[in-house]
């Protein structure tokens, strides 16, 4: 641990108020010790993607994703209390639903399935704003907000140039990817310029889910099964599985990737997945690119994220399992009710040290987020 | 528990050797207290189904596990000590495997993906002979092995005459199904002559993963995805979630699902799948057949399985998740070693009693086998 952590820490982030930050979290909590929130799963939205959302999910041919979406979609101009009301604000009315349950800080990304449902050239440009639109909100809000860079991986030369400007003009702090592009994922030699990019910029690359591309008519179609309850993990854990079996972390050691839910069930199975890369290689049914264990490599690779699962049992067989140095805190606002991520953590069943670490202080080092003034 | 328990139980299994398995324990072990070990998702062979998968395996449009098998049925007649070889042997030298690793009993099923790949008429015949080759094996070691019956799903009211023809006239233990059938699963209305044909005969249904359809071409054929590393897991956790959301257990409240490989992930995830239950009711986007919890269905109706999965963390969270009851030892043999899964079983950190119901009696009570005489 260290070696390879970002020496840049957050200077866009400088100036903040801390005396404002502490006095609000006195207020909310018994004493000065409460440890800082800093969520990291934290969903956005602009304009000009609803916009091409809209466009795309009225089609016959929308992705299993969209379709999902079209409830949200319809009815026109959102209300303020509404999801795409919520996903839309990233000014005053997100921070005043920060302050209701006492959530410190926020990193901020542009919302599932991202520009990956558009065209190249649509989906360089629109993600392009709404990097810009992100470095505007940090700078107004530099210690309530941090952003991850939107790319279009279907142009992966552009998508590394993104990430330069993201991480270095615009002081951004690591890279959201919804999940797969049109089928195809990030292990893919194409998308290696991406990889590439980010590790050399410091950039944790965060995997967002999203559906399987035949979601809504192959076999999770039915039972609500195609999204948050098992087919978004069931899509990104495989989406992990690739990056962690295909050797890009040997071309890349130094690449960071981000799991949510829990890390998508694969801690659970990290077992299994190192006794049949032990069998396969030992018969010389594989010709693994790996040269050690694929649990070393997602505990030198990866780290997860609280998203969605706000259940102490995980959360004590995570840290067990990987460390506490590898699990962070997070909510995924606004579609997951922040009081209940607030009240899990607050109540895990962790030592004072490891509720720091996994609340701000993982994801502080991790993503490059200088929050030292404001948790003492 | 116990209400909905089988009452037959397992007189084909009368007249058991007594003193030579306890006898051959007190070899083994330090003392007379080693629990009775009985491994319940041991697979077999016959030659039949061998046979019909080796024109499959060999045509142009073989599913994904069997273009999978094509390493172990090329070559000829197979060994004594080869996969093939141990698979087709459920007679002398599969007791001698057990003996060399202290396994008392095995509960014997036809391996995956059984007799599914066939057409309906071939399968019905292939299973039935299965069947009557299991019963003559189970007649002649009454004391080592039990049996699981096997069904052709693509003829459910066959299936559901052969279940009962294995339950009452054979006398097996219950129904081994092969996951998916060409791309369809159990929850599917066509198949409820199958559920209710095991509800009503206390034939417990244990589902061994198999491939997804498209396993070879799709997102999972990269870096040996599609098969027990990831792929398994990922279609039979499917299968599992279709069955506990569809509201099939409301119609059949007393059947019972088997699942290997630590649950193939479900305990991992049971909050999340609450949450979205609960949360999806409440805001009427989903009409659920449930009329409780999902995770209450779970731990009423699910059995697990620690085949594949030898591993004490694991064990640990699904016995403090779904209690000592619901959790049972398997090996996968000859797939996975057996001294593996005795030292995993024998050293895992469970009390005596625990590691009695786990290694033996709660699968016993299951499936209704006979240990009592052989535990003492």
């Amino acid at each position: 641990m260290g070696i390879d952590r970002r020496t840049f820490m957050g200077s866009v982030a400088g100036g903040m108020a801390a005396l404002g930050v502490a006095g609000r979290a006195k207020a909310q909590t018994a004493g000065p010790a409460r440890p800082f929130r800093l969520a990291t799963e934290e969903a956005f939205a602009t304009p000009e993607m609803i916009e091409g959302w809209r466009g795309i999910a009225a089609g016959v041919s929308a992705s299993a994703d969209l379709a999902q979406w079209r409830t949200f979609l319809d009815g026109g101009f959102p209300s303020r209390t509404s999801i795409l009301g919520k996903l839309l604000d990233i000014g005053d009315g997100r921070i005043a639903d920060m302050d209701a349950h006492g959530v410190d800080m926020q990193l901020l990304s542009l919302t599932s399935p991202g520009v990956q449902v558009f065209n190249a050239d649509q989906a360089v440009a629109i993600a392009r704003d709404a990097n810009d639109r992100l470095a505007e909100a940090v700078a107004r809000h530099p210690t309530r907000f941090a952003g991850l860079v939107a790319i279009a991986p279907q142009a992966p030369e552009e998508a590394a140039r993104e990430i330069e400007r993201g991480m270095t003009r615009l002081g951004l702090n690591g890279v959201i990817v919804n999940s797969h592009t049109r089928g195809e994922y990030l292990d893919e030699e194409k998308f290696w310029p991406i990889l590439e990019a980010a590790e050399a910029h410091d950039a944790p690359i965060y995997i967002h889910p999203r559906a399987f591309e035949d979601a809504d008519t192959g076999p999770y179609a039915p039972y609500e099964l195609s999204g948050a309850r098992w087919g978004f993990a069931a899509e990104t854990g495989l989406h992990g599985m690739r990056l962690l079996m295909s050797g890009v972390l040997e071309r890349f050691p130094r690449l960071k990737i981000v799991l949510g839910h829990a890390g998508e069930g694969i801690p659970y199975w990290l077992y299994r997945i190192d006794y049949t890369w032990e069998a396969f290689t030992r018969s010389g049914v594989e010709q693994s690119a790996l040269t050690m264990k694929p649990s070393d490599y997602f505990r030198r690779n990866f780290r997860i994220t609280t998203s969605g699962m706000n259940d102490p049992q995980v959360l004590d067989f995570c840290i067990e399992r990987l460390g506490p140095e590898n699990v962070l805190w997070a909510i995924d606002y606004p579609f997951q009710r922040a009081a209940d991520a607030v009240a899990f953590m607050d109540s895990a069943p962790v030592d004072d040290e490891v509720r720091r670490k996994v609340y701000a202080t993982n994801a502080a080092e991790l993503f490059g987020i200088d929050i030292a003034e404001r948790t003492t």
